[in-house]
Order: C-alpha cells, then sequence, then structure tokens
C-alpha cells in the first residue's frame, strides 16, 4: 500500500510532509482537501482525524497527526537520508532549531501572516508591526548560523531546515501582498534584508521535486 | 565530566529533563537558577543562553536549550531506556502525543495557570474558564487513551508521558490554589474527574528518582 497524504494547498504544515517525502525519494498518494469548501471539517476527514487538521498520514491502517510526528516517523520508517541527525549533538541541534521554530517563529509569523491573509486585526498596526519586529529578530539570528553554512544543522538538509522553510515562504508571501505595504514590514527583499537566509531559501527551492510541494494556489 | 543541569524551581519543562535524567539513571551536576532573584537574567547565564530559558543542559563543551531538545539528545546519547520508540509508529506515536501537549494542553493551561499563580487577568473569569474547558477536553482526551494502558505509548515509559506530566502537575497545582477556588475550573479532585489519569499520575509519582524532580518551593 502506498504512503498517502492529506494536505491543504499553503498550510505550511503540510508543507513540510511534502518535503520530508520529495527529500527521502518516496511515493505517495496525495488528497487535496480545500479549506474553503470545508473539506478538512468534513465527517469522511473527521473520523480520521477528530480535530479535523492538516497533515494527516496513513500507511495501511496507521493513521498520524501533526507534522513533526509524521516526519519523525518517516525518518526512522525511511532512515535515508537521515533528517534527524547522526550524532547525539546533531540531534539535540536540529530538534533545537525545530522547536525554536514552533516556539518563537510561528507565534510571532502568525501574527503577521492571519492579518495579511485574512484581513482580520489588519487596522492593529502596531500589534503586527512588533510581530514583525520578533519576526526580524528570528530572520536575523538564522540568517546569522547561515552565515558560513549550507544548512542549518550539519552538512546536509535536516528536519531543522525542512520544518521553517515553510513557514519563512510563507511569511514571505504574506510581505508581499498589497495588504501588507503600508504596514512596513522590513522583510524584503529577503536578498538584502537576510542574504544568507535567501541564499538557503533559493537552495531549497532547487531540491528535486520542490515544485512538486509548492502550494497550487500561490502559483 | 559530568552533565549540568541549569533550571528553575516550578519550571514544568526543567522538570521533564529531571525526569528524563532519571529515568535513565544519569549523574548530574544541578544548577538552580532563582527566577525571583532574576538568576536566568544575569549576565553570566545569558552567555550561555541568550534567551535566559530554562532548562539548559551543558555536556562539556556542548550546551543545549529548549527541553525537547535535550530529551532527543540525551535519549540519543544514552538509549536506554528508549524514551522516543523503538519502532517506527511508537516514535511516531510519541512525538504526536508529545506535539499535542505542545499545541493544545500548553496554551490553554498556560491561560489558566498564569491567572492564578500570578495574579494577573484573574477577574477575566470566563476567559479562564473557557481555557479551564478546552484542559478539561484534552485531559479528557488523554484519559480515555489511559483507560486500559500503563504509559501513553508502548509498554513502558516514554517522551510522551515525560512531557506531558510536569505540566498536568502544574495545572493541578494551579487548580488547588485558593485564588482558583471561585473559578470553578473542575479539575479536582482528580480521581474523580479523570481517574486512569490520575492513576497514572501516582504511577509517575512512584518512579525511582522521582523526589528528586519535585520543585523544592512547592512543598
Amino acid at each position: 500500500m502506498a504512503l498517502e497524504l492529506y494536505w491543504g494547498s499553503g498550510s505550511p504544515f503540510a508543507w513540510r510532509v511534502m518535503l520530508t517525502l520529495e527529500v527521502k525519494g518516496l511515493a505517495y498518494q496525495s488528497t487535496l482537501l480545500e479549506f474553503s469548501k470545508g473539506d478538512h471539517k468534513a465527517a469522511s476527514f473527521l473520523k480520521l482525524h477528530p480535530r479535523g487538521k492538516v497533515p494527516l498520514l496513513k500507511d495501511d491502517d496507521f493513521i498520524l497527526n501533526e507534522s513533526l510526528a509524521i516526519m519523525a516517523y518517516l525518518d526512522k520508517k525511511y532512515p535515508e537520508p537521515p533528517l534527524f541527525g547522526t550524532s547525539p549533538q546533531e540531534t539535540g541541534l536540529i530538534w533545537r532549531t525545530v522547536m525554536e521554530t514552533e516556539a518563537y517563529l510561528l507565534s510571532a509569523g502568525d501574527k503577521v501572516i492571519r492579518p495579511v491573509f485574512f484581513g482580520k486585526g489588519l487596522d492593529e498596526t502596531e500589534k503586527i508591526q512588533q510581530a514583525a519586529q520578533a519576526v526580524r529578530q528570528e530572520l536575523q539570528r538564522i540568517d546569522r548560523e547561515l552565515s558560513g553554512s549550507t544548512w542549518l544543522v550539519g552538512r546536509q538538509i535536516s528536519a531543522a531546515d525542512i520544518s521553517l522553510f515553510p513557514l519563512v515562504q510563507t511569511i514571505l508571501r504574506a510581505a508581499g501582498k498589497d495588504a501588507a505595504k503600508s504596514l512596513k514590514l522590513e522583510l524584503l527583499p529577503l536578498a538584502d534584508t537576510f542574504p544568507n537566509l535567501s541564499a538557503w531559501v533559493r537552495r531549497i527551492e532547487a531540491l528535486p521535486g520542490y515544485e512538486r510541494t509548492y502550494p497550487p494556489h500561490w502559483r
């Protein structure tokens, strides 16, 4: 039986899993849930995942949610290339980066992305700009870490890169929207603000299979 | 060189690492930072960890923050007993539980714990009760998962249990405070509300070394 991925276009969390599948060269069946049609809250999907969220992976009878858990599962089942490190230090540093993405960039990024994409709270300029400053601080730190190294941890792409990348792309997309113009987020152009991060983004965009992971409604 | 743990009394995140060290039977040096004295924001500590947070692990020259990253590091370096599963399915389920704790119980729990412990926002009764309802929903789900099984995933204690436990204890402690009495959180007594969860708490409290991990200022 094939792996089956339930995903939604533009979900950074689903994007993580798609990148993982491509990096590991795994074939999978893809089920696109349309958020606008409420597919993720339909009874048939809630039966698989009561929280009604993507991504969800089905591997025969085994069903798993939470993007990082799916990545850890796939890495344990298909160890090559290893995404969570080969030494204790690499493993520790990869998970640190993953968890710092969750703890700091995700919450700050969300406060920028949501108003821009959905219009709600877009007039709370000060709040958004405070969040944008926190985003810049995190990206600044990451940009520094990437000076002189190709990937965030170790000598090859890891879960640290894969879990961060879709979130960075989503933040950049929000920053480029018309609705963001007057907000002065100071994130673009990325090559000027954070050149090492920008090169890292291009590096991931050049990975084989990348195009298959790109959110279709972003084209 | 010994492992050196920087921690703070009552930090559920530091508590996770202490439980990990005890379950693995690892000796460590302990450096208690006193939050009330601002030890975690002192220049000497910020040099080790610019975010000024606990836990922080020092292993010779290797320094690591983020509780889950430290747990993954220790598990890779000292594999027995394995805390992140031995099969792909166990690994996936353990990380799912860990990440659901982070994504759902932590944020809801925080909105109950903070007002009760620190008094700020304690008059926003409705907001706290909404959060308490979300907490109860998560604990209900966990209680169901624990019916008929000793540990959350697999046949032995894992990172799923260890990462959840300190948060549960912290929520229960908040629920038992005088300040919480009028809030009607409906969490206590745990043995009545969530009997399987209650038995699981007692099981962890009975682990060898548990007493050494108990927050000193809670006694």
